[in-house]
């Protein structure tokens, strides 16, 4: 795996690969980075300056292939093995994000809903029937879990991912509305909604 | 408004302000800038680099008057006054980000939801009753919007936009899978959550 790349060209990774996803499904099987600086609102320099991260991927007079290309970002992105996911708090978010787990064309595979309210016991969301947070040990035994996301009020997460990371899960996508602080080697991402909201706040003054 | 402040700056500020607003409530006035770095796991000298920005905040031997820095971040990321919110498509994911916006102690009061199943009319979410979308010209006329949060399917989120825009919103808070492309004038913040979970495959490879 080539870690010499830098946190920014890594960020803008997933946009290429959906890009990319996007013309693969309209047919399209090479692009200039020209069309692609367009279609994506970013220069073309920008684009080639990025992509020569990953090798000539582009040809003179050619442009690039398409498929190689979302191929090649897919691996260096880690979308060439399944992720088992389970889901911590089934509320309304926990819900839609376990709905966009499954929907997505992505290989994250929802295996688990967990939840501590009795009443949701057995109720099915994307055909998986909750289950109460206390048998997490005993499903974990059986299944493989490679991502834990935390759809759970803020004072629960860090307890309930403290345990998880006990058992050995070793990474968090976190919706909770505070930051996950684990032991090395665990990997968060966090996701913050209040501090996009606050971006899309302060882009709104002064214009 | 202080636009000489760096993109990247700005990026953390909703951090910083979130750190804050939990020390006011747990009651403390003063913080120095190793205690903030040593809970925001950030060094100090980032911190007094960041909130040089906002002119000498921190005094030597004293820290930084907390209140004093919130409310002045809060200042800078246009959390002095209350936006309206509107959203666009109540889904789970629209069922979720109703709660999530009424239920933060931010200046985001929601006072609209729009959706295009008229099953749905009617239904009450955080208290609000789902109107049609056919209705929001209407609403529009005797309601301010400043922004309008896109819960909806990635096919439906341009049109929709497009129609907003030209009655007048000129701030889209956008959760389809899609970059929405606006004239200019018009903010749009993107929560492309793929990314988010591409990010964390990406982190979850070679360590």
């Amino acid at each position: 795996m080539n870690k010499g790349i830098s946190k920014a060209v890594i960020r803008r990774m997933p946009r290429y690969y959906r890009y990319l996803g996007e013309l693969i499904e309209n047919g399209v099987e090479r692009i200039s980075s020209n069309e692609l600086s367009e279609m994506m609102q970013v220069t073309a320099s920008q684009i080639r300056q990025d992509l020569n991260n990953f090798g000539g991927f582009g040809q003179q007079g050619y442009g690039y292939n398409v498929k190689f290309l979302y191929d090649e970002i897919g691996r260096i992105l880690g979308l060439t093995e399944i992720h088992n996911v389970a889901l911590f708090g089934v509320g309304n978010l926990g819900h839609a994000i376990a709905n966009y787990v499954s929907f997505e064309k992505l290989p994250f595979k929802m295996i688990g809903l967990f939840d501590v309210d009795p009443k949701k016991k057995g109720i099915r969301v994307s055909e998986i029937p909750i289950m109460m947070l206390d048998e997490f040990e005993e499903f974990y035994k059986t299944n493989r879990v490679d991502i834990a996301v935390l759809t759970l009020p803020k004072d629960a997460a860090m307890p309930v991912a403290e345990r998880l990371a006990n058992l050995g899960v070793r990474a968090f996508w976190n919706f909770a509305h505070v930051d996950l602080v684990m032991p090395k080697g665990i990997v968060v991402e966090n996701v913050h909604l209040s501090e996009s909201l606050m971006q899309l706040s302060y882009n709104m003054t002064g214009r």
